[in-house]
This record gives structure tokens, C-alpha cells and sequence, in this order.
């Protein structure tokens, strides 16, 4: 399999940290955002929405959109439950993800590094919405230890790629505290990998 | 099972047109969104996100995001595929529509028919997002019937929901010839419904 990825990127580094779990070899096809490497035509022809990760699969088909791949990729694995009612539940927590959290907290780290003399008018807003999707979460892990079951799920590396660097967007993690203690439990997976890290490199 | 539901809201359409197609039965309870229904603390207790569709199973378990229940009910039916590769399609396809399609088609119908006068300048950047989702939707399907193999899936029902209302937001469907084809296709389904609809009613 080939993994077309930009490390910084949360969206990425769920299928990297999957990878790592379940110890997938992989090649690893870098592009850089920045230089408007999805943006080519050649990577249109593979994605047509232009967005990384993208996952080639060795018959040359592909797969688009994190949390699709997660599910592909973990589907047989400890990190996708077997039964249909906490598979949903994994499912909803990763829609919960791509709308409410992702749009929000990721979006606003992206400005902070990347974009900010253009478009800090709109993190204020964004900060309220990212507020928000933490709310939910620390409310959930109040109870819970993990997002789906009694370990984790794809529905939890979906969560925690943009969660564990919300600080790069400003939000203040440690006023969650059931946030930050699912950050450590996370971190504390003996095959954790950092965001950035490679382990096919 | 009981369906938490606002008739006009795509989102919970996609659950009753699936429903429809497999012959469920189920309990409908309105909530009306303009009235603050979904922000009302009973609400919240079973779902903390505070949207509808919101699925209440037969032991008093709550599924939300309108695509985890689409998943949850069409496994087993064909309408969710067989083979690992096009069921990671149809996510693709559906974490697409609830990241790139429903955050600008559906959001412009919203502030068309309810929200004009506060928000119409949001328009103009919807649209072209918009515009953006249908042109890719529009190539996918100058090759194919539907969006993942050779008959609906549930990725075409949560796609369906709010591209075929896209008018109501300023979306001019006739400008993408093969989404009004396919459009065409779904609305001959022996078992479609109109969007507000209620077969249990």
C-alpha cells in the first residue's frame, strides 16, 4: 500500500497512528499542501477532491477521506468493535469528528501556523465551535474511558489527531480534564507514534 | 424503535427514505427545530450535540449523525455493500457529503428559506463550495449509475438528501447533467418518499 500524506497533517497522522497499532508496512508518497501538491492534476486523476491522505491499495484503487480509510483499515482489528451497535457508535463519534470538530479545531491551527495575517478574523468564531466539540467530549469521557467500549477505537485516533495539538489553535486543553487524561491514556499506546513521526521512513 | 425527526431537514430524511426502502417501522417524534427543541435539556440528555436525526433503539440506546444511522440500519440489506473495498467507498462517500456537500448545499437552503435577511452574505461562499461538491459528484457519475457499485447504496441516499433540494439554496442542478440523471434514478425507486414525508404517519 502507498500512503500520499503530509505529516503535520491530523488527518494524516490518524492513518499513520493506525498503521503503527496494527503494524502495517507502507510506502509513503510525501506532498507538500503548501506547493498545491493536491491541487495537480495528477493527484486530481487519484483524488478528485484534492485532499490528503489518500490511500493507494497494491491493485492501484483508492481510498479517500481519513476516517474511511481508518474504518477500512480496521475493519477484523481490536480497534473496530464486533458488534453493529458499537460499530455505529464508532461511526457516529467520526462524523462527530469530520463536522462539529475537525471544521473547527483543526481549521483554527491551521491558520495559527500557517495563515494567520489573512485570516485570524475568523478564529474567534471558530474557538466557539471548537469550545464546543470539546464540551461534548470531556462530558463523554466523564464517564467513559474511551469514545466506543472498554478500549480504543478508530472513533478514538480519529478524535485524538487534531485534539492532542488544539493548543497550536489556541484552545486551552487543560480545561478539560477528561480531554487531557484521554490525551495521556492515548500517548500511553505502546505503539503510539508522534504526529509528525514516519515510522516506514 | 423511535425516530427523533424534522420533516423538512435532509438529514433526517436520509433515515426515513432508507427506512422506506428496507420496510422499518418506527415511532416518529417531531422536534421543531426553529422552536429550540433540539437545544431543550431533555433532548440534550440523549444526544449532548443537540441535532436531529437522533435514533432511539428498542432498549433505550440513542444513535445520532444521520450517516452512523444509515450505516447501523443497512447493514445486512443491500443497500450497504458486501465486500470490504466498497463499503470503505460508500463511508468515503459519506464523510465527503457531511464534510464537503452538506456544510455548504444544505447550510445555503437554510439561510434561504429561513435565515435571509441575517445571513445572506454567507451565500456567496457557500455557493461556490457547493458548486465545488456537485462538479465532483457530476464527474463520478459521467462513469457511473451510482456512487459505489451497480445499485444505491446508502452513500447515493445520503447524497440524495439535500442535492436534490440544492434549488431551494441557489444551486442550478441543471448546469450538471449527470447529477439530474441520477437524481431521476433514486426518485424512481419503487419505495422513494418525498422529503417530508413521513410512511409512518
Amino acid at each position: 500500500m502507498k500512503l500520499y500524506d503530509y505529516l503535520p497533517s491530523g488527518n494524516s497522522y490518524k492513518v499513520r497512528l493506525l498503521m503503527s497499532y496494527i503494524g502495517v508496512e507502507y510506502v509513503h508518497v510525501p506532498i507538500d499542501i503548501h506547493k498545491g501538491d493536491t491541487q495537480d492534476i495528477n493527484f486530481r486523476a487519484k483524488n478528485p477532491v484534492g485532499q490528503i491522505p489518500l490511500l493507494e491499495l497494491r491493485d492501484g484503487r483508492f481510498i479517500a477521506e481519513s476516517n474511511a480509510i481508518l474504518y477500512f483499515l480496521a475493519e477484523g482489528t481490536p480497534y473496530f468493535p464486533m458488534n453493529a451497535f458499537d460499530q455505529a457508535k464508532c461511526l457516529q463519534w467520526m462524523f462527530f469528528e469530520q463536522y462539529k470538530h475537525e471544521p473547527s479545531i483543526a481549521v483554527a491551527r491551521f491558520i495559527c501556523n500557517y495563515d494567520k495575517d489573512v485570516r485570524a478574523d475568523e478564529l474567534p468564531k471558530l474557538r466557539v465551535k471548537g469550545r464546543q466539540a470539546l464540551e461534548i467530549m470531556d462530558a463523554h469521557l466523564s464517564k467513559n474511558p474511551w469514545f466506543v467500549g472498554g478500549s480504543p477505537t478508530i472513533a478514538d485516533i480519529a478524535l485524538y489527531a487534531y485534539t492532542h495539538v488544539a493548543s497550536e489553535g489556541g484552545f486551552d486543553i487543560v480545561a478539560y480534564p477528561n480531554v487531557s487524561a484521554w490525551l495521556e491514556r492515548m500517548a500511553d499506546h505502546p505503539k503510539h507514534i508522534l504526529i509528525t513521526d514516519n515510522p516506514n521512513l
